[in-house]
C-alpha cells in the first residue's frame, strides 16, 4: 500500500513540531499544510470535527487527531527504524507519564509567562520556573530523558524550547541560569536532523509571540 | 518474579475504578488499598510526588501512575489474556484518542452538574448532555466501542456510570431518556464479572455526592 502521509499543522505549534519530528525520526515522507487558525480548511473541520485543532495527521485518508497519539501511531506503523517509546513497560509507562505531565502542566504555566500582568504573571512565572525544574531533575544527568537514546519525552517536550526565548523576554528571567542542564539538552536534541528540520527559528516564534500579545495583553 | 500488586485507590473514583477493571480483567490478584484523600498516605505522596493523586498502582514496588496509563501498563504486563487495546495501529489511536477526550472533557463537564448552581449550572448541564451525545454517536450500534469486544474505551467511560444516578437528581434530568444507547450499553458492561466487582453501588455514589455538595455548594 503506497503510504500518502499529510500534516495539518501551523508552525510555531508546539505540538505540531512533535509529529514533525517523529515522521523525520521514521524517514516518513509527507505533505505539511500549512493552516490558518483564524480559518480553518474545511479538510481540518472533517478530520478533526471533535476538537478542530492542529496537528492532524491523515494517513492514507484516515486521521489521527492528538500530537502524543500521532507520535504513538507512527512509532506503532512505522516500527523498522530508530524506535521512540522503549520496549519495556516500565519504562513504556514512564515516558508516557511524563509526557501526559508535559501535557497537563506546560502548555497552560507557558501562557502565563507571556500573556498575563501584574500578580498573575510574578505567580505564573514562579510556577513556570518549578514545572522546569521539575522537568530537568527527572532528566538528572541521563543525556535524554529515556536515558542513552532520544525518545518519547524528547520529543514532547523539545518544541517548547522554541519559545524559550521568548519566556525570558517576557518573564524577564534567564532559563539557562535556572535550568542549565536542561538547556543543555535541548541542544543535545537539536543535533539531531529530525529536531533541526522540524523547529522554527526562535526568534521568529518571538515576534509572534510579540504580535499576539498586542492583541491580547493589555499594556 | 513473584507479582507483587497494589492499588491505592479511593472508591468513588470513576479513574481507581479503571485500574480494577483492567486488573480483574487480565486475573490479577491485588491488594486494595483505600486512601483517605483528607489525609493521605506516606506511601501515596512517596510514589506519586508529582501529582499526589490516585490511583496509583505499584507493582513490585514500582508506581505506576495516572489510570489510563496504568491501564495501559497493565494490557502490556499481562499481555497474556483479554487484550484492552486493539492489536491494529489505527484502531489503537482511535482508543486512545477518545479515552483522551474523555480525559480532557467528561471530569470538569460532570462538576458543573452537580457541584455548580443558576445560569452555570443550567449551561453546564446542556454540555454535558451534548458530550454525552458525542460519546454515544461514536458508540453508535456496535456494542462496545471497539466493536464486539469489551476494551480500552469501555473501561475509560464506565466508572462515570457510577455517578449518573446523582447527575440525573441533581441535573434534574433524565440521561437514559437522552442518550438511550449509552445506558444500554453501560448495562452490557456491568454483565462482565470484571465490571460488576470493581463499581460501587450508585445509591452510595449518590449519598456520598450529596455530602460533598452540603460541604462546598452553597443552597
Amino acid at each position: 500500500m503506497a503510504n500518502e502521509v499529510i500534516l495539518l499543522d501551523f508552525w510555531p505549534s508546539m505540538f505540531g513540531m512533535r509529529t514533525r519530528i517523529a515522521l523525520r525520526e521514521k524517514g516518513v515522507e509527507f505533505e505539511y499544510r500549512e493552516e490558518d487558525l483564524a480559518n480553518k480548511s474545511p479538510l481540518l473541520l472533517q478530520m478533526n470535527p471533535v476538537h478542530q485543532k492542529i496537528p492532524v495527521l491523515i494517513h492514507n485518508g484516515k486521521p489521527v487527531c492528538e500530537s502524543s497519539i500521532q507520535v504513538e501511531y507512527i512509532d506503532e506503523v512505522w516500527s523498522h527504524k530508530n524506535p521512540i517509546l522503549p520496549s519495556d513497560p516500565y519504562k513504556r509507562a514512564q515516558a508516557r507519564f511524563w509526557v501526559d505531565f508535559i501535557d497537563k502542566k506546560m502548555y497552560e504555566a507557558q501562557g502565563k509567562v507571556w500573556a498575563t500582568t501584574g500578580e498573575e504573571q510574578v505567580a505564573g512565572k514562579k510556577a513556570f520556573i518549578e514545572l522546569l525544574k521539575t522537568l530537568e531533575s527527572e532528566l538528572g544527568d541521563k543525556p535524554f530523558f529515556g536515558g542513552d537514546d532520544f525518545g518519547y519525552v524528547d520529543i514532547g517536550l523539545i518544541g517548547f524550547y522554541t519559545w524559550f526565548h521568548a519566556y525570558d523576554k517576557y518573564g524577564n528571567f534567564s532559563i539557562e541560569a535556572e535550568c542549565p542542564k536542561l538547556i543543555a539538552w535541548a541542544k543535545r536534541c537539536l543535533q539531531r536532523e529530525s529536531v533541526a528540520k522540524s523547529l522554527p527559528d526562535s526568534e521568529k516564534v518571538t515576534d509572534f509571540i510579540a504580535e499576539l500579545r498586542k492583541k491580547f495583553v493589555p499594556e
